[in-house]
């Protein structure tokens, strides 16, 4: 994965008990979360709300999550989420995602697969308007 | 709180992993869950499942829920939810809840109040045939 | 409640979509979850982290929680959560909360009861440091 | 992935409110914890309690997890987690997943790995006692 030449989203993450677990870390699944968290940061950095996506009439249902976890992050931690479009289709795309900590020590890495449905459910070209998102 | 007379829905619980928190023991907020785990499982067993509730044009929006903490469960810990109907009233009621462990001992007491939204999310009369879940 | 002369911190959160819930709005447990973001952010302001109380072999478990849900919020919202001391005593403490949108209304409100614990589980006196957060 | 000669534990999930999002279905970040309800099972089937292997000193941390989304689930729908170790290392190991409705259709697959942590958080070799799993 390569973030050369693409618009690279950062976002803020601070981690909260809740999403720690008895092991004393950020629990994994908390990861999925801040990567969506990441996301959705990106889609607003690139001037609209996935909100707005959802307003006119379409989804983003993932269809595939990977997180491979390297360092583990722990209560009250500030980790940065760093997000980015690594394949854009008509159909569909993949975000890719960093989370590394205020050492810039990579903790996490991951990836998220997702395809664009209408309202019935039935799969949809992603509406031009919205894919400017590889540049 | 008293249950006398009243219709009890026991359901089993089994702490999960991601349930606990940094601290050793189950996240208070887990408990909330389990609350919704009870109430679920009590509507079921009335006869009917909440999923058809909403099929009806209804929700059960909550309104206010309690929740003390008397003994904390740890991972795999096997709880008892019990769940009854506390007071019924035309446009909403409120549910009680005693959470316990497998020697009978209260982990955690609490109630939660709802009203009942039409779609509209205006208030609405609860239909008639839900209603017999006060006795 | 009042937050009259007290110390209110107040803490951004957005809403993530894994908050939300099929109603289309957040989760009630979720503001559990704000509340807590609240309740972690008031103690860094008064100058010191919660994981440092922790670290000085204290724990602040949750006895009670109380949640009154106003209005209903949704995916990608601005919330504003107050928190601040409402009552301390030697054992223990009362944190409140409100939970505002940004027109200022309110969404929901709620307080917490914590008791201190030593290491061992047992109730212990808050060291003195740390009692200054109900000025 | 093949379940061939394998021992597979099945577990009966019921979707909870609290795991679906506002698109209405299932949150994906819940079929994560839907996999380790699985894994836990897995675990306690073959004799013990995830719970006795961190008594003995030792973690199964996740150093990776995939996930691929076939079916949406929705509220109240009951899913059949089976589980089955993939492959069996001295010091890790890999689980794998299958999540059906019950009608048997394939809703989410994916895998998650582990690598066997002792206190101190050294990389361990799992105790010969857990290693069993494999047949």
């Amino acid at each position: 994965m390569t973030t050369q030449n693409r618009f690279v989203a950062e976002t803020r993450v601070q981690v909260r008990y809740a999403e720690t677990d008895a092991m004393g870390i950020v629990h994994h699944a908390s990861y999925i979360v801040y990567f969506e968290e990441g996301r959705s940061n990106y889609i607003r950095q690139r001037g609209r709300s996935y909100a707005d996506f959802e307003r006119e009439g379409y989804y983003l249902a993932v269809t595939e999550v990977n997180a491979r976890y390297v360092q583990a992050a722990v209560y009250d931690q500030i980790l940065r989420v760093r997000c980015w479009v690594e394949q854009m289709r008509s159909r569909g795309l993949t975000f890719a995602y960093e989370i590394l900590d205020d050492k810039d020590r990579l903790m996490v890495r991951g990836y998220s697969k997702h395809v664009c449905l209408d309202k019935a459910g039935k799969v949809a070209v992603i509406p031009e308007a919205w894919r400017l998102w590889d540049k």
